[in-house]
């Protein structure tokens, strides 16, 4: 692959020293006073949008935060202020408790990337040397904290926003809607944060790996092929009640037996499938005496793939064979969807550019966890670059990233967008 | 086998037939509209007891309500009114919603052994034929519906009356000391319930079975051997809480996965002992959230055996295959024991005098319930009868006895008094 991008090593470590540096300072906004948690719409939220906004002017950036909060800086082509904009971005909200590079560190690295390519002119102003506009966007809601749904800010960019999400309310009963209005932003305008397909040339995201691939394969980054398709059930056995000494084995229809063995199908079908997992989190027997043999038992299923079709043909496998289980056992099961999406596919061009990016070879993961790249998928390609994760901890203090693989992630970026504009020129 | 009872059939078939009505009569005697249920020191306990003490007068006993509200009925032999008494019996108490059998089948077959084997002389008073007196006792609780203790009659007689059971409450926040008064008991002279081993010659009781074994052999009556020996435990497993997706199989210590491992371990390990139940009655997963790998999991473990031994052996077993389990999946596990008792076993020559009254190739079995007799156990030699119980079903409406099994279960039980009485003379 040839290296499009000309610039010292060292610039590109500067950058990634200023991203570690400014994931540290973001770390000090928070709600929590010791822990970092940073909820949508809140004074934390304000706060970190005036950072960022600061950041993005300081590259030239022309600044808005939309109509859902999210905090947008764009750099267009000189002389075509309206062209069509490569959005880059990530989330700055976060889980309680949380680390410091969920989601920041993609937007940090998005601004860096637009501090390697930008021009600037002999007076000094910037502009993007590309046919289209780079932004860089801060997504307000990506973890659904404050009001148990997430992907609430880039759902609104993507004009997916479902008025029923109004009144949704948060620990302490404010609606969804008087958050808003507290925050100074106007519900009626939410569909201004809406942008069109002809807008946007694509959407790329770094985002740390949520997971241990990387790690354990001794690598730094990773292009993303999709993001996991996933469905959810709630599965009830039916057995019979009956007395725990005076029942004798042959006479039961242990309904907790049939859920034992249920969860243990799910975990040896889901092993032997390529790139899907299955969890059973909940489970729990009825009547739940002691010396009751258990009539009933209710668990969930949460399962994720690469592709919907694994996903479903797991999916059938695990239905065969909790039917051959409970036939054995002389049980009933049933079943309820309580969930589903789909997988989101990053775009070819995109996942080419970003793996050349990363160059030499490059590996190609799914992601199992959601990203604003889903939301954002329903109207642009998306593209994802992922970042070494130490053992896969994420949602938690101990969550991080060194600043080497920030400084290669930021590189790969860079290569990338070049990669697309040499495509799109 | 000799048969020492010389009675016709039809008599026997008739106290069968009184037994049935009976059965029905007090059915009657209820708290719940639609069903039966009849609890201790409750205005049907007192109506039960007038009852019973009615037909104990019948035979030309002498009755007493003992100090735990026991209705007692004696038949000395004539010319000596202190003789050891062997006693007869079973309890009138009920669960919610219960048959028309449990127990109550028991006292009422005992007043017809009393009614063939007594003594009449030409002035019409009654005496025991034998060197010991015949007494017949209504246990007030056995199953412990209203304050949550079972064996409560029977402790008391067995003058292991604990005084720590005066606080217990009711549903509605009775203690067991008021309700004792507003039945017309004096708590203080509980200690005269107590019996003294030297006034007993052994205790007998006719039960059905709360298990399907007769009915599958198509056998109408059993032996006893033992009454279950059990323990309970609660235990917990540990692994590590992590997100759904981003953890790869081999990185999961799920505690959900080992504790269902443990369930159908039980089970396996318990069907392969002989005459041995495990029984994993509750089972709950901890965070309990549908995306969540399980970090911890609890679950209870009731265990039955006819021995001691055996069950103590089947829990080293479960324990070191636990072991095993955690091990494999990296799990910690530990264990609780919340309730112990050891087995009872019915006296060798009580066990030998029921069988030869079954007669033929007269089969025993072990009790995995509890029953009055455990409690009794404590102060003299038990004995008992289980008479078929169709499909296994009891503390349900279903619970069925045929009249023609409680006939042979009299001729049994009388047999196995006159068996006594030749060993006794």
């Amino acid at each position: 692959m040839k290296t499009r991008l000309q610039v010292e090593p060292e610039r590109i470590a500067a950058a990634a020293r200023r991203v570690m540096g400014r994931c540290e300072e973001l770390a000090r906004v928070s709600s929590m006073t010791d822990g970092i948690e940073r909820v949508y719409l809140s004074p934390e939220h304000a706060r970190v949008n005036r950072l960022a906004a600061e950041w993005m002017r300081e590259l030239g950036m022309s600044t808005r935060q939309d109509a859902a909060g999210n905090q947008v800086g764009r750099l267009a082509p000189a002389g075509d202020r309206d062209a069509p904009a490569l959005l880059m971005g990530s989330h700055l909200d976060t889980v309680p408790d949380a680390g410091r590079f969920d989601g920041i560190v993609g937007v940090l690295m998005a601004l860096e990337v637009v501090r390697l390519l930008r021009r600037v002119d002999d007076e000094g102003m910037a502009s993007s040397p590309f046919p289209f506009a780079l932004e860089v966007i801060a997504f307000s809601d990506e973890e659904g904290t404050r009001f148990g749904k997430a992907l609430l800010g880039s759902s609104a960019v993507a004009g997916q926003w479902d008025p029923a999400w109004w009144d949704l309310t948060d620990a302490d009963g404010s609606t969804l809607r008087e958050a808003f209005r507290e925050f100074g932003l106007d519900p009626g305008r939410i569909g201004e944060a809406a942008r069109r397909p002809d807008q946007l040339v694509g959407y790329l995201e770094a985002h740390i790996e949520q997971g241990p691939e990387l790690d354990r394969a001794g690598l730094s980054l990773a292009a993303v092929s999709s993001i996991a398709s996933a469905r959810r059930f709630q599965l009830v056995v039916e057995g019979e009640a009956r007395h725990a000494g005076g029942t004798p084995y042959d006479m039961r229809r242990d309904a907790l037996l049939g859920a034992s063995e249920a969860a243990l199908a799910v975990e040896r079908i889901c092993r032997a499938e390529h790139h899907i997992v299955g969890t059973v989190g909940q489970l729990e027997a009825f009547p739940g005496a002691v010396n009751v043999v258990p009539g009933e038992a209710v668990f969930s299923l949460d399962l994720r793939g690469e592709f919907d079709e694994t996903r479903d043909h797991t999916w059938d496998r695990i239905s065969a064979e909790l039917d051959a289980i409970m036939g054995r056992r002389g049980l009933r099961w049933r079943s309820r969807e309580v969930h589903s999406a789909p997988a989101v596919f990053c775009e070819p061009l995109l996942q080419d550019v970003v793996r050349a990016g990363i160059g030499g070879e490059a590996p190609t993961l799914f992601s199992r966890a959601g990203h604003d790249a889903m939301a954002i998928g329903a109207i642009t390609g998306v593209g994802m670059l992922f970042l070494r994760n130490p053992d896969g901890i994420s949602h938690h203090p101990d969550e991080a990233v060194s600043s080497a693989d920030v400084a290669a992630g930021i590189r790969a970026l860079a290569e990338a967008v070049l990669g697309l504009g040499a495509e799109r020129r």
